[in-house]
């Protein structure tokens, strides 16, 4: 399938990334994943080959260009290399969280984050979910109390990527406990204050390298200056984010779903069995088949998105419908691949092993696909 | 969505197209679904509407414009007016069995027959599928056999569209027998020829209108000059052709499956059970969510086919890879339509109905999704 | 796969069943689809075989044995002689509408009403779906009103099987409209009172020879006499009664799907394409091993379903399983038996295109498939 | 859903399990999965317990019941607890290698060896599987040459359950390269021997406690008493076994859907979001009746084979039958079971994750769902 989403700035810009990944990333996959963390010098390392902040402004040392296909390729090659899982920091940092400070920073702000931030020399992890708050972003309880210049804030956050290495935390809090969606906040948590601890890794039974974890802030004091927009405005902020974020989740679950097919062809012509590669058998041919078809269908719809978002023009439904129909898509992928190669499918140093309990998390983080769907049936009038 | 497949030329052909389906299709569908054919007067009214040769040269009464992108409109407006399934005689001419006209005429006989096709007082059936001869179209046994200037033409042919009112029938026949694929040549024969002779209407569950019946040649005589293109290369013909006619299924399904989406959210939110429009409850807004999500992924594939193919640049693999995808799409949005319908859903009143039983055949003519896949699977050297 | 379920007196019982088939349905089979309603003539020779009371008391002429197993091989043998369509008023009579007679007439109600109910000569329709209210049966609102010693009744009931054919209609009505579910009876309608009357036969896109239709009341005078059971029960009453009506579906929707994968497999044992049977082929040859094991899993559980409801140990929640995930499956089947016929599936003579647009309504009458899952959800106590 | 498939000495004997998994088992599930393999003494408990031999004679410590239902117990209680991972070693010996030894042991080998084996002393490993050989069992190339009173043996087995911990390996080996399928035999290797060679574990997906290993065979010399069955008879010894085997993963299989659909049902009761326990959404309530309904159908169908087999009339298809379709099952079921979860589904610490990793390989072990196809399929005459 020849696609036409990308000009020739995408396809340099491909080169480059490919060298980091390839240099950076793939060599050190396996003991990140036994430590259960990537190494600091990851953000270093990707920051330096420009692929942190290419939407950065120029004059805070990013790449000057808002066109989030910059982001899609680096997605895309590290799902190529097999490292989408090892990449996840990266993205959080790329894709979902560096644009909340884009978007919202003051002058100051910006100017004091975002040289460090492009330079991987600070890396961010984004504080929403909690213990009791999943899916319902609105019932948060993290407590920011005013007291002079400072916001005090006390309450626990989970499943926070990033959670270990993380420098600046975006924090979600409650400021006005009373008024729902808006009494919420966005606060910029230095990861150094008093009272802010880490928790232990989360042991995930996938998506080994990245550092999950739980937050804690016991009365964490945090500068006003640290706000991030308005006060109140928190929970909007974060609801115009996750149309990008779903497309990035699309993007990443395309891409997986795409090199898991890939392997499994390379496998079904390798591999014998009764005396035959075991892709002439009409079963196995028949899953290639459909695999190829399937992926190419979602490659078509995502490039159609990515085409609109490089226009600022987004839909959050259609952002919505790709989030939940290609990461589904991409765990029937996935494990069909794992089926193709048998009892190796399911031996860690098999990529296609990997893909498979790396993506099962898809259809739950940037919103389950039960939430795209009321999202969705909400838009219709019903 | 926004589609972009479209420009200011074929929304202006929309136009007339909208106006003729309802004008001419539309009142009569009950009263043709009944007789079992539609009149041949249709074909007169789709001549006169400028429906049928849009891709025929100027010169012989066409439009003169070889873009794909107009007979989509064609079948997008006739599923649009729940007549689909009605217009099924004007596809086959217009989409499928003119461009063998087209294609490979010589110049006599464009003059000869293009005319009466596009301005529809020729009415085109296409003779392919035989009792023994389906998927595996090398195993025709049609015989023609060359006595002097003619052919004698014996055989049966069976699943054939238009068979009742067709005058002209490109016939596939088989020139020499022991050269298998090489073997089959293509005539045009003319249905007033002694020893053709029309079966009786196929009683089919779904296409009531549709004139598909058996064709018998008892030694019918045709003139060497109604041979289409060169002897012994009819199956190569054939397959050329097919690229486009799947497309045009998968054009079909797609718009089959919208319309059956709209009328379900129609229908989702006036109908009220237990106190509230059925669409409040979360499995219906989600099922509509679904189908909204799949029926527009599908459409942004189909559009990118179109758009390729009016750069003649369609990939038989491709359209391999729509035409069954979305022909097995189509059969699932119209049975969640039907289930969302309820008992109203299995009335011949209710569009969905129809679209259930009309759209049936979609996953089994023009290619069945089996011999899609192994089109795909071959091409991936497996 | 050996089924235990049926004893000796089944078998026996079967091959009365099997020769009544044979003689009396499957010859008029093609007419009465024609004509959209069977023969009265049908109920006479079902009396006379003694398949529609073998539930019934001897003394009223039936067979005295409330054992389900009985209704369950005449629903077997039609599916069998691929005339499951034009049994369904039969089915109605002897397995949804007689019960309601036999668990709630008074003793003089019996005697009246039953001897011709199980001889065939007074045929049976149970009205309760109305164009308002389908799955919501409590929102019914035709109207009995008492006057004297009279109901008098107004209202309109739809999709009512035996519409035309009825003598008696076991009519669900509000004798209380205040009171909700609790003012609902049910009312033994005879089919030649004043005011009493048919609509025109429902065109559906499958079951021809069923005569659906809508049933008019207007101002029709019932006795008192007539009410089943006590007033403001009916709702209670229908309700009891479906878990025998959901097993009945399960086990035609269970006969339907076996049948259909028997006639596939002949087919894919005698058609031939590609210089084999299709059956030698990896994908049919699959398809076959799941529609025989998912057919064989589905007879399993009926088959210990038809075993509880002999003990009297029906459970209403594993009847509303049997019901949604047999009928869904039987979709699947005959969906799958008509591609693997090809374009002979789609043709009205075949039996497995038959089975298609028959079965279509199983997920929907009897209790849609998400009814029968609120039905078990609510168990669960979520 | 009452099953009726055990009589009280089952039950019984499932209090007796139910000790055993609480006390031996639950507690050290974690430390063992970390260590990557089981304590030897996890052998010895179960001995102790009765658990290992119970189809063993007793004049070897056994149980003297060749019931299949007692290991059946075994297996549900490991689900039950969430450790049917950990019990994986278990079930190979008491479900899958010991009846090799029952059947084709001469009474001094049964003297010899059933003992320590019925009592834990001996853990048996299983060798069938080479790199080269999987789901083609025939294609083995491990090789046994006779020399004198011994057999030497060389080659490569992989993906042997209880590798590391094993002291008696039940190997199948080549005795004559040039007669296929009638040239294998089974010989029973003592890991003491010299030239036998465990590799290191293998790093799994899921199954972490389970010591899956290569085995390598470097010239070992076994005694010819250690010659299982007669010579030239391997295949057809297994392919006989194979039938048990997979009934145990059906067994093994539901129990683990049966489990992870009661967690999700729980959880849907005590987990809140927007107000509600989740399990009042209607999308969870569908999701939870549909597991409902689709384990309980599979437990009736394994039911129904436990029974005939416990007759000794399991019909190989049937097995197969149920390994496949309970299998793919329980895959869907797990997955759903992860989603209702959340995040908290992709915890190591959350029994349904675990359930999630462990169960993916059943559809690829004892037999890939591809292979039962084909057993079907050919049992068919197709």
């Amino acid at each position: 399938m020849q696609r036409s989403v990308y000009d020739a700035e995408h396809e340099t810009h491909r080169d480059g990334v490919r060298r980091f990944v390839a240099a950076e990333v793939v060599p050190h996959r396996e003991r990140w994943e036994r430590a259960g963390r990537v190494d600091r010098e990851l953000f270093l390392a990707a920051g330096k080959a420009g692929v942190l902040g290419v939407a950065a402004p120029e004059e805070h040392g990013g790449g000057g260009n808002p066109d989030f296909r910059f982001n899609a390729v680096l997605n895309e090659e590290l799902a190529a290399a097999d490292v989408l899982g090892v990449g996840l920091g990266l993205s959080l940092q790329a894709d979902i969280a560096l644009p909340y400070l884009l978007d919202h920073c003051t002058p100051e702000q910006a100017a004091r984050w975002l040289p460090d931030v492009v330079g991987g020399e600070t890396i961010l992890a984004l504080a929403m979910t909690e213990p009791g708050a999943g899916s319902d972003v609105a019932a948060i309880t993290t407590r920011a109390v005013r007291d002079g210049d400072d916001y005090v804030v006390t309450g626990t956050k989970t499943f926070i990527t990033n959670a270990l290495n993380a420098d600046l935390v975006i924090t979600a809090v409650k400021t006005d406990p009373a008024a729902g969606r808006k009494g919420i906040s966005l606060l910029v948590v230095d990861a150094n204050r008093a009272g802010f601890r880490r928790g232990t890794k989360l042991s995930k039974v996938g998506q080994h390298a990245a550092d999950t974890a739980e937050l804690f802030f016991d009365a964490v004091r945090v500068p006003a200056t640290q706000l991030l927009g308005e006060e109140g405005r928190g929970f909007y902020l974060m609801m115009n984010h996750l149309s990008q974020e779903r497309l990035a989740v699309a993007v990443q679950a395309t891409a997986q779903a795409r090199r898991a097919y890939e392997l499994s062809l390379e496998h079904a012509k390798s591999r014998e069995a009764f005396g035959s590669p075991i892709g002439a058998f009409q079963h196995n041919r028949f899953a290639l088949a459909e695999l190829k078809t399937e992926t190419e269908i979602a490659q078509s719809y995502v490039d159609r998105l990515l085409l609109a978002h490089s226009r600022g023009e987004l839909d959050p439904v259609e952002a919505a419908q790709a989030k939940w129909w290609i990461s589904e898509l991409c765990k029937r992928v996935v494990d069909r691949a794992v089926q193709l190669h048998g009892g190796a499918g399911y031996l860690s140093e098999n990529p296609v092993a990997r893909a498979w309990i790396d993506s099962r998390i898809q259809t739950i983080y940037a919103g389950t696909t039960e939430v795209m769907k009321e999202i969705i049936g909400r838009s219709l009038g019903v």
